[in-house]
């Protein structure tokens, strides 16, 4: 690791990286977050979508607006044209008392600097909505494990999370 | 735990919840957020700090002005008139090549309704910057363990996370 | 009708109205849009409804998120602390090719001032969103009839409209 | 009609459409709606033009920072850089005691996706201000028919409501 | 002056300050800015307004929207439930050249805390509108003097500049 | 000066300007601003700069984030892909009981058109922010001479301000 941290001007001072001069590529990335919630508030969450109220579907548009309001959450992300926003959720195991709630973000364009991101934050935002519509049932929902698990395009290379999926 | 979720209309669809009836009363939240990064990374941020550029500065003001932008984020929230937001740092232990930051945010209100969400909201922004700030040096990092950590304040009572601080 | 235009200053121009002396009661106000569609269109909402994709759930986010948003896209509109909102969803009629939807929101606050143009801002940005998640399989789709239905609270006092529900 | 809804991923669940393979062309759309009101309404707003306080002018500027709004408001709406906006209005026909008033959008970008939605919302945010600035005066004025009126550009071909201007 | 800066918490970093304790009062303040500009610019500008163009009915909305962004636009800024914003226009002495507007923003609240911020981000906003309008005629345009006129309200008493209006 | 004001549509009403058919090129400007504070709050800064506390380091975060804002505030302005946005802050002399602090903001993109506001609308935001933080030792702080500094690229050729650094 001998990279500098790039977020600070000559004053020392943060400011928004001059990317000016990059080349504009695809760029995708993809992150995840999990949720650890009691089972029988999955079994809330389940119960939901099949009626009409749906807990993951107001998830995943918060996830998706999250993902556009990414440069004004982030100070110094530049602003971006997003070609595409995608929220994906994975119920994992039940391991007696407690379940598992997995989700994904993904998030493309084609400009200078890369989605890692709003991917981030899209999936940070979708497990919040969560913990909203949940927490008068179960306040002890944990968020954990918000990470980025892949990324593609760019100068400095893709990246893929060692063990992730 | 009898309670139903109360985010979903007669229709069976989300709603924001009627709080007109209820009693404004002052309420305050607590949140909790970790970061899991490499000691390296950890030594630039610090190193930041003593110089004028200020990884956590931009953090802390990323967390205050995400508690404000909390309705925006969570679709059902209702839109609160904040009266107190704070993001506090502690450096934790590092093990090995494993360092560990710990973010807190609290945030208080006179309303009819609590401000978990904006706490919440806070201190996940805040983790989300650090990221943005370090992921040229350490993409691996990690967000864990974010979760509400306290709080005071309306008729469901007070909450203090077993074993939290 | 012998009232003024209330939205105009001393020099003639636009202002946000004063309202600091005006009691603080409970308003409420209920806004209504019609959407004119192909009877096809209706059959793939409904259908996407039977699936997990539904068009109406993000409608209704979008519905309940512009309500908050509607001081910034009114201008002289004053910022409020909205204390419910709600959309609704009803089928109407179908006339041989024509399938009719009729939408409600409705809005509650304990304000200075009513929430008619929260009211309509929702039912608005919900009709807009039908639109553009069926924009692919029928443009020419209409919204037609936004107006207030009723509210209640305020000096100017209650109001119906003729013939409404 | 054989296209299916686009809006939705593999789970069924909604999506922001993947534009990255999508040519970047110029595109445009003009959406039209008219407002009806007493013709007693009409006139203060003709009056208020002839002094300073011109309603029109105000809803011209809300119409077009609406057009901006778009992705904030319609969840599934790609963030666009838009390169033209413009707002027209047109009295109508004054029938007894109604007055109509014609409002037009015209939004252009060269892009990867359409702007039908942002005409759209211009024309409705516009709408809306007049409705909330004479609504002391005239509770009745109703929006009828925010439609699209015609759109050029992209590989679906260009739109022309039938039987419009 | 004895005072501390009131805005950093015990670690020494920024915070939103607790107004939880504070009294609800009736608040108002009014902000000044002034614009230096060419004469022939000025006469564009009143030229503008007797037609329909009407470059102050543009920043006049500005500066009303921009008000209700100020705890989006300054960081540490309390949200508030605006009551009365107005902005107002005097053209100044012509000496030589050289024409001199005089913009004036008034904003009200009752609440815990000013709304000093509130005034000079309208202002401001009015002015840089002014000056994103006429820049084509006139990229010398300077705005000169945003300062606090006066605020009324608050347990930090009255304040009224010396020399002030 | 026989250029015309470029916001005027045919109908002599504000438009957003049409530069669809502009050629996207490398576009910078530079903005300044000028702080006028007594000697004593200068000194509070600078001691605050030393401890963890920093103003200029909010400020600084607030000018950035609110050059992504310029299209929500000036209602005229383009949405922009901004490459670059960078503040920077430089004490000027103090002469008697008066010290300057002198404000920059650097701002770029490559599109059609330019990022005047872009600039002018951080040092502004930066400028106001300081206010906030220190108007409670310090109300009658003055903001003067904002301007542009300098501006490159476009068709209208490069400005820089006669007498400018």
């Amino acid at each position: 690791m001998t990279e500098k941290l790039t977020h600070f001007n000559e004053q020392g001072r943060a400011h928004m990286v001059d990317v000016t001069q990059k080349q504009a590529t695809r760029r995708e990335a993809t992150a995840y977050a999990q949720i650890v919630m009691r089972a029988e508030t999955m079994a809330l969450i389940r119960e939901g979508k099949m009626k009409k109220g749906d807990v993951l579907a107001v998830a995943q548009v918060a996830g998706i607006m999250a993902a556009k309001k990414t440069p004004e959450i982030i100070p110094m992300c530049h602003p971006l044209p997003l070609t595409k926003v995608d929220v994906r959720f994975e119920e994992g195991a039940v391991t007696g008392e407690e379940a598992l709630l997995d989700l994904y973000a993904t998030v493309a364009t084609t400009y200078q600097t890369g989605v890692e991101m709003e991917a981030l934050t899209a999936v940070t935002a979708a497990a919040l909505t969560i913990y909203d519509m949940c927490k008068a049932a179960d306040k002890g929902m944990t968020i954990r494990e918000v990470r980025l698990e892949e990324k593609t395009g760019g100068k400095s290379g893709d990246f893929r999370r060692e063990g992730g999926q």
